[in-house]
């Protein structure tokens, strides 16, 4: 392994740059030629790929977002495309690739591995929807970039003495939610794995009020439920109408915390170790606080379950 | 004047807290006793007031919100609402009244005032649509909260080189679209005061495409358009998809900057000393960074205007 | 086990609130009595002691510092305090005591436990100076509040071009510099468990003006030597003169970070359990993200190591 | 007026950034060639300036710092080093110059205006030390910036009830001291302007004690006194040590605040405006938010003064 390329791809999130750091800073330490490919997979069929050293990355730890740039490519969905990606690799002798994305972007990993290209995932999403690890790069960002915004929305609430749904990031998996939730106090907390008990939220709106409770602040993953018709049903139920916030794209940016920059280092680090032992269509992944690496296949199949321990203790904290 | 009260009403904006405190500590260093009043109005209607001393306002300079909670009383509206208000505080011997709120609060403060209490308006709230006033409490707060987000939106814009359109509070006034729009680098910004040109601002989009431009940013007034349309309209003129992230609640809340800390601090102690000269129905206004005040009537009886010198800057400046 | 109380105790560290806010809310699910002690150890002896509600700890989860306030007592290192304090806790019946803090408060707890009472520590210091639990409550926050000075300090040292020491807190424990270090990007790290190679550090600066690099940041723990010498001795061998920036009493506030209101929260939350078990004279720990419990004597009697996996991670990183 | 250039020179400041571009924009808008010089003076001398368009200025906006570097230069203080600049700047044909720094830097452009080069002065520095302007571009961010630091500090020393003196930046001028003071809520602020009053501020301290204040917070200008010798003399006053906060260079970076890029905005400008009218030898300033330019002789004649009316509410407030 002399010559190793890495990219950034799909939604981006911060410490993707922490990543890249790490991967080419761990690669010169090892005298290896590091590549940087721009706009994902997309650079790979453009041939936008260039040499770097260690000034490359200089200045980038604590930025958001990838200044590889990323993107969604079709065209690399097809065989045309992936056989025009692995040729410019080839063309300069690139035998490994790191890539660092979600699920859709391991696929293609997985894909160019079978062409011969050696290639490692490392996982970089603020969803956190990848069974196979307990933490992907940028969701401890993205839960503070809530927190931040609850604290604000609270100043508001407070005053107004308001009951506030506030929607965040989530189609599938539930995390973002659940742990913004739980530290951010919120009093309710809906999640796409656990169906939406609208009595139940009512009944501690009310409960809560004849308590003196000044605001009550409903945590919502946009895949669990739609704000609105949540507006709308608890209206009936509590005769007063909820505030919404939709925190949107906010959550992908900010400057990544000290959190995601350690996990994009130490997993940077890993992922060019990975190559080094002639590995290949490996992801990384953090179990209980310990690397691990596992192949794609494996990885992918399973199934993302939540949190029961601390689901369950969002029911005691928001008493 | 021995007795002064003082409420939060209408929107709450960041720097209500700090006006207090002011007037609060004014009060009590020229020897009057200061209640305060809770819920705003509706505080006057149920009588929930209390005396303070300098204690009450202590550590609460430097948040958001106001401590005396506020609302929109509709009770206070009719003429029994009122004399119940007035009422209790001549009960009190209250004579004198500092009301913190926009334009609907005011107007609450002129019929007090007219009552025979001696009513002294600030102005609080992030929207800055008062005319008579360059600038509101909470507006500075609210054109950084929003900078602040754009930063964060930036991150992820420029990495997949994407449009965004912002929509910022404003229903009538477009300044913390301008505002934020300019310090925010934006290169569109759409308010109520000016007409959308769509084919302008597709214009601007494709000529920076041809120019490199990673992104474009839309700051767009809630007033002056809806998103989604725009979006819509932007597709068909540009070909592409722009983001769409509706900032919220987020922009009423945050601790006060220095700039709202300053304002409703000289404010508070100018609206003590207007009522220790035995003026009445008066609001406190800033013009040219130079405080004044001013009869309610003719305060409310300005039309705001967008300041061209201001907007004109953004047309060089996102060149 | 009908009443428990709790207090903080020592150095303050951001989470602490989280913590207290567990432990009230989870004793009231389990039906227990929950009293709050003022300024820690001092508050038993001064009888200081509050019962609790839900609302007690309404709102404080965000909030940084402690609201049940803290203290060294030297009253209670003398048998008599001790004696007061226990006599304090009898009269209202109150079996267990939650105590947050670090090693000395551990004893302080010890020593209670021994008079009969049930005491359970949990670790609340921002120094990470405790070896039996990778992580205290308050650390992730102050590693994120060096990290934003990091920042800020970056922007005026790129300007100028210039070498910095960041004097950062740890008087034996040099994770706060290690951790900041490696994920501020510092190119040097200076811990009190490695000695000050000065001719290292010389050399890597040297290096760094050579291939162009516009600053370079040595992150220094207090505990490891002193900052204006170390400046001093890096004039002889680099002809320069780097800046020092003391960062002092900020890291020590702040809102916690979500991943410190998440541990308060869990720790709160098993402490609670661990009295209702029974159990007594243990401190809550978290290994490889699994919370323990463990004897307080176990747990003091371990020596903490610098983490070597993260340590030489930043040899490889700071290239 | 065809070819203009820009600098920055001295110490750096939050805004800068925001200045430059808004010459560059301007310029361009007005159909002029704009240069950027790097690290100041010292780019004049050793030739280091590039022609500059559009997109060399996107995305600086909200960056803290300067990206065309500072210093301060020596050689340019003497004749020939002069001669040298004058003859780069005119085989480019370069014209005009605008020169963003403070008092040192201004002086400079002076000398340049004698050797036939027109130059156009904007005020930046945090210190807010030139008395012919209102503001300087970078201290509405300083003081948000201390304001930060402020709140962080107040939540560990009202956990330990402790007095806290926070020294800030300000050798000559008090005005860092003084807002930020105000706006945090200082019980004491000790400014260059006004000597140490050590009896009045021990006195403030004893009083709030009885009156049972938690905390006690003295904001002190480094030009104002030892903050070790200040916290040796309450001792002996009061009893108690306080506890001692330096800020150091975390004062001088971070994001630029709205105010600050609306200032440099406007000044940037200006600058350009006052070129094209083939003004020299002049400043930009702002007085009661109106902007005006003035002879650079004038302006640096002016003697810096205390705003009364500010220093005076400070007494009020801090009851």
């Amino acid at each position: 392994m002399k010559n190793v390329a890495v990219l950034t791809s799909g939604g981006d999130s911060p410490g993707m740059n922490a990543a890249i750091r790490a991967v080419v800073r761990t690669g010169l330490y090892y005298n290896l030629n590091i590549f940087g490919v721009k706009k994902g997979y997309e650079g790979l069929l453009s041939n936008d790929i260039k040499k770097m050293n260690a000034s490359s990355v200089g200045d980038i730890i604590h930025k958001g977002g990838t200044f590889l740039k990323t993107s969604r490519s079709e065209e690399f969905m097809t065989e045309n495309g992936r056989k025009k990606a692995v040729e410019n690799l080839k063309t300069r002798n690139i035998e490994g690739l790191v890539v660092i994305g979600g699920d859709g972007s391991f696929r293609g990993a997985q894909t160019l591995s079978r062409e011969g290209i050696a290639t490692i995932g490392i996982p970089g999403t603020i969803d956190n929807d990848l069974a196979y690890t307990d933490f992907t790069i940028g969701f401890d960002t993205a839960v503070n970039t809530v927190l931040e915004a609850v604290t604000k929305i609270r100043d508001t609430s407070t005053s107004h003495e308001k009951t506030t749904i506030i929607e965040v990031m989530g189609r599938y998996c539930g995390d973002l939610a659940l742990y913004a939730g739980i530290c951010g106090g919120a009093e309710s907390i809906i999640v796409p794995e656990d169906p939406l008990h609208i009595d139940e939220i009512a009944g501690r709106i009310n409960k809560g009020k004849e308590r003196g409770k000044l605001h009550h602040i409903i945590m919502l993953a946009e895949g669990a439920g739609d704000a609105k018709s949540l507006q709308k049903d608890l209206i009936d139920k509590t005769g007063e109408s909820a505030r919404i916030s939709v925190l949107g794209f906010i959550q992908r940016g900010g400057d990544p915390t000290a959190g995601d920059r350690l996990l994009a280092s130490r997993m940077g680090v890993k992922a060019v170790e990975e190559l080094l032992k002639f590995n290949s269509s490996k992801v990384i992944g953090v179990r209980n606080n310990q690397l691990f690496s596992e192949d794609i296949d494996q990885a992918l199949g399973k199934k993302k379950a939540l949190d029961t321990s601390i689901y369950s203790m969002a029911e005691i904290l928001s008493l």
